[in-house]
């Protein structure tokens, strides 16, 4: 009797193996072979689930992506107002060990995406619908009249995104210079900024 | 007679030629090679100017960072107070070819420091010292009372400096998502918030 396989959680395996791979290794020591060796799986069976290299890379950002604004949706789901957005902004930042993970994904994602077409399209199409997301949220707060009058909802959305790449830049290669509390300062600033 | 050689001018025109390089090839098409052929020297007259690949590496940036520095002092030397940061800002930012290309050398050193201790070593210095840099400008405006009582000069050059490489990521990497006039935009608004 052939062995029962749960596809998604094989997948799910292989993708957090990257991440670990990258972590350590780089997005250059993150071979189809190294991440086969760090699931425990045969290059054979990751074949099965990846085209090449760069679909396993658009499918651990992808699912870093999603984790982020999954998390943000769940520690958000309880609180309102004022507190929702600096929740929100606390659980987009990489203020611990696994936020910092999704953000060395993300950074060395950048860096090839910048010669890579397709791996580009991907990443500019997460940054669209992130910021469609933090619009909505602020029109909510904008209908609670918890937003400054002056506040620009687009044009806001626009740098509270610029603002987490930049500190999850920063965060990656120099935690010494923008640890876990700056970071929450900062958010805390932005919320202080915009909110009445 | 020997032929008299501006070794000045010569490593400029070798930091320039690496520039295109890199922006045209990423930094893995930058090689001691192509980097020779642009310029239009010699593989042994490039080893006169430079250890290895790294080295042309940081010293690109290094030209990049303090070109930022020097045209936004040289930009801001008749202005004062709130023109001032907006000017200062609008330097900083890749508002155009020139600064665009300062951006790339910057996005394309990000991904590679990420795994390079040399290379993160050399751009935690820079943002060291461009941290102070706008500290310094943002007490400066305290003192004539143009920034807003609640201001925290530390925390705020801190996250000037975040959004800088954060709307600079975006803009190499998603031109139609952070064009110039958003740039432009972002800068205003941050000004409106910190200054009185």
């Amino acid at each position: 009797m052939p062995k029962i396989v749960d596809h998604d959680q094989r997948r799910g395996e292989v993708l957090e193996a990257t991440w670990r791979v990258i972590r350590r290794s780089g997005l250059e020591g993150a071979t189809v072979r190294e991440i086969a060796r760090e699931a425990g799986f045969s290059n054979g069976v990751l074949a099965h689930y990846f085209k090449d290299k760069n679909d396993i890379l658009v499918k651990a950002h992808q699912l870093a992506f999603d984790r982020v604004y999954e998390r943000v949706s769940r520690a958000t789901s309880e609180k309102s107002g004022i507190e929702l957005l600096r929740t929100m902004l606390y659980e987009a930042l990489p203020l611990d060990e696994e936020r910092l993970i999704e953000a060395v994904v993300d950074v060395s994602f950048l860096g090839r995406a910048l010669y890579d077409a397709d791996l580009k399209s991907v990443r500019l199409e997460s940054a669209a619908s992130a910021r469609i997301w933090w619009a909505a949220h602020l029109t909510r707060l904008r209908e609670e009249n918890l937003l400054k009058p002056d506040v620009d909802i687009e044009l806001v959305a626009g740098w509270i995104l610029a603002m987490i790449d930049g500190v999850s830049v920063q965060a990656v290669l120099f935690p010494e210079l923008m640890d876990a509390a700056l970071q929450q300062r900062i958010a805390d600033d932005l919320v202080l900024r915009i909110c009445s």
